[in-house]
């Protein structure tokens, strides 16, 4: 088992389900902008969010955003150990720096002497695509050059008595960045942070991320997470959670199962999965609750038995299944209707 | 190394590329319309195509398919073993069955015998959602379950001297998935058909199928793949073709690496990596060429000075590199233009 740290009220590591972060790409400076932005992630379920914090002028807006922000705020800080110091001392939750470019060892000292005063948590951030010179030319492949750059961070952080950390070493390439952290995982207990570096547009950079991290979560690796999209940070949220809820990592939501539908399909499957994925999405459950759609007689049956409530197409009627038994027959016109209301009756949701 | 099969001139399994397949969803019956859909799916990218045989009637439609079609044809077939052998004749790259479902052992081998004759192999697919009864109640996890009965199926082909087969075992669980398929490739030697069943709309069938399909491919597990989406199955082709392409498994093409933007970010670089992306999908490479579109001067000059060409982006200018030199300084308007062009000098595409 991992550390435990905290980054305001979240825990990370422990006993402590893999929370979801993200990072505002609004100018820090422009606080309203940057607060609607991290009040539409906290809608979406967004629980850590990253801000940067790249000069001075930043740093005002930087405090009016920790001011009213609904969730723990982290600073990004490269370069200048001033401006970590600084955001620490605004009440920044936690502070991210590579500790390899903010200005040489003495410098970090004085990071971690403020971190240590404020009870700040600083995330080790190394990144494939900015390892220091030292580390270009070392033998070994590069996922264990990146751990190894890790490692001399945490041993000088150590070395002074600093060890409210956690860790990241993210790499553009998912097999880089999942070897790397499979050997992170196994080098140290601190918490790990996981995301693949410029994942890219919406679409790959949705294949990459889901791949990296859903694969190391696969393996019990990765305490909290960030989805890396070329696009609104909202979208990241959303597929953190499908991620999570794929894996069993988050508790409650509808999960729809449905099928790819094929020649033996009768009814329009793929307009009636969405329909009922859009009217339960936001159904709030305490627990998962699986709705099966399928098209035919084959798997529909099965898959729909297994659901918590389903429903299979035959040529000419819609069979309903609660928890393994046929409980109605109906129209395949109304079988959306009838199921979401199935649905809302069994969470408790109907209005 | 799993043994070889051929499907029409695709070879699965031996020292062959991981191929991409698709099932169409039109209705066998109308060769036309599903004709039409193969045609679009082979522009896409995919390889092999599974056509279900459901009835006497669509075995008409079936033949004239086999005829014109662009790519080898599989046919699935459920309950009715004359069907199987029927599609065998009219000319099957391939054919799909559950054994399980068949008719009993002796049609079981009456299919072989017609599948032996015609040097067609069969998928034997075993799919959680449609076990057999008698599996059901037998000890051991779901996974081990559908593995066990996956073997009595092998064996028995093995006992009738029919070895031409590949295997998949679909569960609308990824977890379940992935532990299925990781017991079966320590089982045996035949090559894997991977896919997780029933995986939903675009977006939540997407993250599963990456993630159970990607998790297993990164272990070296699986020989052909099928996304399966309720949706047009054009688009699992391009979620398959990004999942091959992330891990190395896929020769060519423009990789696109992208950073997520934050407040550092002084140019609209969401817009700019989705017109690179767009206008350099169709380019056509005999090997991977990156291009990496950064935002900031902290992870930018590293990542692009990686790829084979890119740009980061400071407050005023973008510095292009190519394969790790600085070669070029643009101003942010021209920064597009620029790059697809240099992309395109580079692979010969440039018209």
């Amino acid at each position: 088992m991992k550390r435990e740290i905290f980054i305001g009220d979240v825990g990370i590591g422990g006993n402590h389900p893999v929370s979801i972060q993200s990072m505002t790409n609004t100018p820090t400076g422009d606080s309203e902008a940057t607060l609607a932005q991290i009040r539409a992630l906290a809608l979406a379920g967004c629980q850590i969010i990253r801000v940067s914090v790249p000069d001075g002028d930043s740093l005002a807006g930087f405090k009016k955003i920790i001011a009213h922000s609904p969730l723990p705020v982290v600073a990004d800080i490269h370069f200048d150990a001033g401006l970590a110091i600084k955001s620490i001392e605004a009440g920044a939750a936690g502070i991210r720096i590579n500790p390899g470019n903010i200005g040489g060892k003495e410098r970090v000292k004085t990071v971690l002497q403020a971190a240590r005063d404020h009870k700040v948590p600083i995330r080790i951030g190394v990144n494939a695509g900015s390892l220091e010179k030292k580390y270009l030319h070392l033998n070994g492949s590069k996922a264990e050059v990146m751990v190894q750059s890790v490692m001399d961070k945490v041993k000088f952080f150590e070395d002074n008595d600093f060890l409210d950390i956690k860790i990241s070493l993210k790499s553009s390439s998912v097999r880089e960045t999942v070897t790397a952290y499979r050997l992170m995982d196994k080098a140290c207990d601190y918490p790990l942070h996981l995301g693949v570096t410029e994942a890219g547009t919406i679409f790959s950079g949705t294949v990459k991320s889901v791949l990296g991290i859903g694969s190391l979560l696969l393996e019990g690796i990765g305490n909290t997470i960030r989805v890396s999209l070329t696009a609104d940070p909202v979208e990241e949220i959303g597929v953190a959670l499908e991620i999570l809820k794929t894996l069993g990592l988050r508790d409650g939501g509808v999960e729809i199962i449905s099928c790819p539908t094929c020649s033996r399909t009768s009814v329009d499957l793929i307009a009636m999965a969405r329909q009922v994925e859009k009217r339960l999405a936001s159904i709030q459950t305490g627990h998962k609750v699986s709705v099966a759609v399928m098209g035919c007689e084959v798997n529909g049956p099965g898959e729909a038995r297994e659901a918590d409530l389903g429903i299979a197409f035959s040529q000419r009627w819609g069979y309903i299944f609660k928890k393994g038994k046929m409980i109605e027959k109906v129209a395949p016109e109304s079988a959306v209707n009838r199921l979401v209301e199935l649905v809302q009756l069994e969470t408790g949701s109907k209005t």
